[in-house]
């Protein structure tokens, strides 16, 4: 049942259902001028940051509240016709693709932060708001929301695709940072789940069900998260080593010994000489841990001392601090742009990204291993890495028009996902399962998971009208 | 749908399903001696901590493998049989109850620790492991399980209704500490959830829809947990407060500041003489924090310095120490047994534990109103919190023989768990719904969520073999 895809390579399997003229007709006397047929709006919604190419959704919706999207999701469930939620279209695996037609739902404009509870630490929000947009929302109250993929995505499609960053070493990811959701069903009905205490035992835990669902249960259209103090004093170092294993290593004594770091990245050499050439760094052109630490002035300087003592038993050079606040945000706004750096370095180029995951006494292993053979592939890439969480992302940089390089290029994932797998990780930390993910789905969690994660969707949305043909063929 | 039950306090809805004798046979003939109809046995096997008192299983059957559970469930579904998972029977809220009759499925026999990751910081249990067994377990590791409820509960019975305890505050729920887990479906197939990855974007989160699913979707045969390395420095401090109000506001405001403290347990003065009575304790019979920092020596330092200058401005004492690890487990064993302290301060009498959660900024209206509510009733009772997650526990303490305590006993529960829900809580911080709170499951999240949870159970369960009446009526 699942897809040659995403082992292979090919392109996806594109059965387009019908959009009947009656559909098209009810959206427009619904919306008027917030539904779109124009070839451009459909083909900017048509695609993603994946490389596959696919025929654009026959209209796009834009909703401007719950109401919008319930008529939209109701009006499609009647035709049958699938939807496809939309945030900022920064998915990675294909998440957003047409691949059975239908019409495209546009939340960005539901881009409201609805409530912000300082005193509890929790905020609401629609899900067109972005990470970036609601960091600003709360900068007022002392408090921050860490959770920050390398774009600045929609925090409803951060919550459907189970996303993380470079925070979640120290704070968790969208799994463990949404609190509650408002979800409109494949019925067109509006749920609600969870509630703003931080713990709860009250049924199935829909919230987390939800999470991670990359839109093919229910479309997310209010999120409550939790969000942080800022911390007292906050420092962030730039630590050099003579080889890949050495930063590695360093990172995984830092785990092992609990030392609570709040973002330790790996970046290869060569990923730093991108960087520096798209962002005007000036950064050692070696492999490097990017970190940072949180706490307390005292608890920060524990922290330090720790991580250099172990980074100089490995190899390591002295930190390079990053002294200020604008200095700290201009590092690590380069390493959020690692994937764009990574893409300009090798024009009209598209990015294939791996996205393992592996325990962390495995990772040296596992990341050595797959350097090797991406080395000796001749195709060119950059290597970042969420290393403490055992994550981490290489960017096999192939020309488009060549099946030859998407092909070695998919070998080498193929092979890398193979090997995090047998390590007992994932293949996927981050970015979810899309179209290309499908088979590693069922290699990673067997048939048995897979039909039950089918029987779920078919339970909750019958019609097989969202976002089908990802994650798995219902 | 739902039933009259948990608003009311009337006994639950009895339906028993005919358990057919060519069921038994089977079972004798798989199992031999494993498969028990002794009276003794199943009256062990038919009740739990809660107060109702319904109708044995018709047989108990002891699992010792994977294999063995999945026999079972495979021959109870022929016969369209329930069958009850049991760990060792430390429910509070009904879940072990044979409302529908069926087989009890004892799981305390699978009590082997099967992998202990150190470096990876992971260890994988079988269901029937309990919580003090882990720790035992792990002892010489350096690592240690933060997650107490107040029973030496199962493993397997605590990831089923997602619970908790005191270092919540600090290290989650069973929510957040479960990775991974093996799974019997309810037709008697194993699955796998999950891997040891720290984090996963994989699909759908099958782990999670297991955790507090109470045995009502798969009977969990495997466990794979986080540990964490024991802290450089640990300190226990008791803080006596002249109100209860003080002692809140104090845990707010420690909460708001972001310290990171991991146990901050609350006890009136009540309850304070109830466990000097029961433990041979001598602690202040005022109302208290009970709290433990966890850190480096100067990050313990810290927070100590924090909260004590918060629970001063309050109004609260100096801090009095427990200065040694024996001292301290000798504290932690009294909060852990104030259940039963408060269960013996009253001879004959049962417990109706309630367990609502709130955002933390309300902790202090909902505790306050509802420790007038419970003083002007007359019916005695005790009084815990988990206050640093805004969770607490009143026990009353009814004669069982009487109609009128448990009806105003329930009525307590009631107004309480409405006050908490209008305050943005939840019915159940970690004891989850069971019998005893289905109509309030169903007043905090609505119909909707109910009837999507519906939904996933009869997709899951199609049989309704699997502990049914509980959560919900399916």
């Amino acid at each position: 049942m699942n897809a040659p895809t995403s082992a292979a390579g090919l392109l996806p399997q594109i059965h387009l259902r019908e959009v009947p003229q009656a559909l098209l007709d009810a959206l427009v006397a619904r919306f008027n001028g917030r539904c779109s047929r124009a070839q451009a709006v459909r083909e900017q919604h048509g695609r993603d940051e994946s490389s596959f190419s696919v025929p654009p959704p026959a209209a796009v919706v834009f909703a401007e509240s719950t109401a919008d999207v319930a008529d939209a999701v109701r009006l499609a469930a009647q035709h049958r016709v699938p939807v496809i939620p939309f945030g900022v279209g920064s998915s990675l695996e294909g998440h957003l693709l047409a691949v059975q037609g239908g019409i495209s739902l546009d939340v960005s404009r539901m881009a409201a932060v609805l409530a912000i509870d300082a005193d509890d630490l929790t905020v609401t929000v629609q899900p067109g708001v972005t990470r970036k947009q609601l960091n600003e929302a709360i900068r007022h109250t002392g408090l921050f929301f860490p959770i920050d993929p390398g774009a600045d995505a929609s925090l409803g499609g951060m919550a459907a695709t189970r996303a993380s960053g470079t925070n979640a070493v120290r704070y968790g990811t969208m799994r463990e940072n949404v609190l509650a959701l408002e979800v409109v069903t494949a019925a067109g009905e509006v749920i609600r789940t969870g509630t703003r205490a931080r713990k709860s035992s009250a049924g199935y835990d829909l919230t987390r069900l939800m999470v991670g669902s990359e839109g093919t249960l229910g479309v997310i259209t209010e999120i409550t998260l939790r969000v942080y103090p800022l911390p007292e004093a906050v420092m962030a170092a730039v630590c050099s080593f003579p080889d890949i294993a050495a930063a590695v290593r360093t990172t995984i004594g830092v785990i092992q010994l609990g030392v609570p770091v709040a973002r330790c990245e790996l970046l290869d050499g060569q990923t730093v000489a991108m960087v520096n050439r798209h962002s005007g760094t000036a950064l050692r052109e070696e492999p490097m841990l990017l970190m940072e630490f949180h706490g307390s002035p005292a608890g920060v300087r524990e922290q330090v001392e720790a991580v250099q003592a172990l980074a100089t038993d490995h190899g390591g050079n002295a930190f390079e601090w990053a002294a200020t606040p604008e200095e700290r945000t201009r590092l690590w706004t380069a390493r959020h742009n690692a994937y764009f750096a990574g893409v300009q370095s090798r024009p009209g180029c598209r990015a294939i990204t791996t996205d393992t995951c592996v325990p962390i006494s495995r990772l040296a292993d596992c990341l050595l291993e797959s350097v090797a053979e991406a080395d000796a592939s001749g195709i060119p890439y950059f290597l970042v890495g969420h290393v403490g969480d055992g994550n981490f992302h290489f960017g096999y940089l192939i020309d488009p028009a060549s099946a030859d390089e998407r092909a070695r290029a998919e070998g080498l994932n193929h092979r890398l996902v193979a090997r995090a797998l047998e390590m007992g990780g994932t293949c996927t930390g981050e970015h979810g399962v899309g179209l290309h993910k499908m088979g590693f789905l069922l290699s990673e969690t067997g048939p048995g998971a897979v039909a039950m994660m089918r029987a779920v969707k078919q339970a909750l949305d019958p019609l097989n009208i969202l976002n089908p043909g990802k994650i798995f063929i219902a």
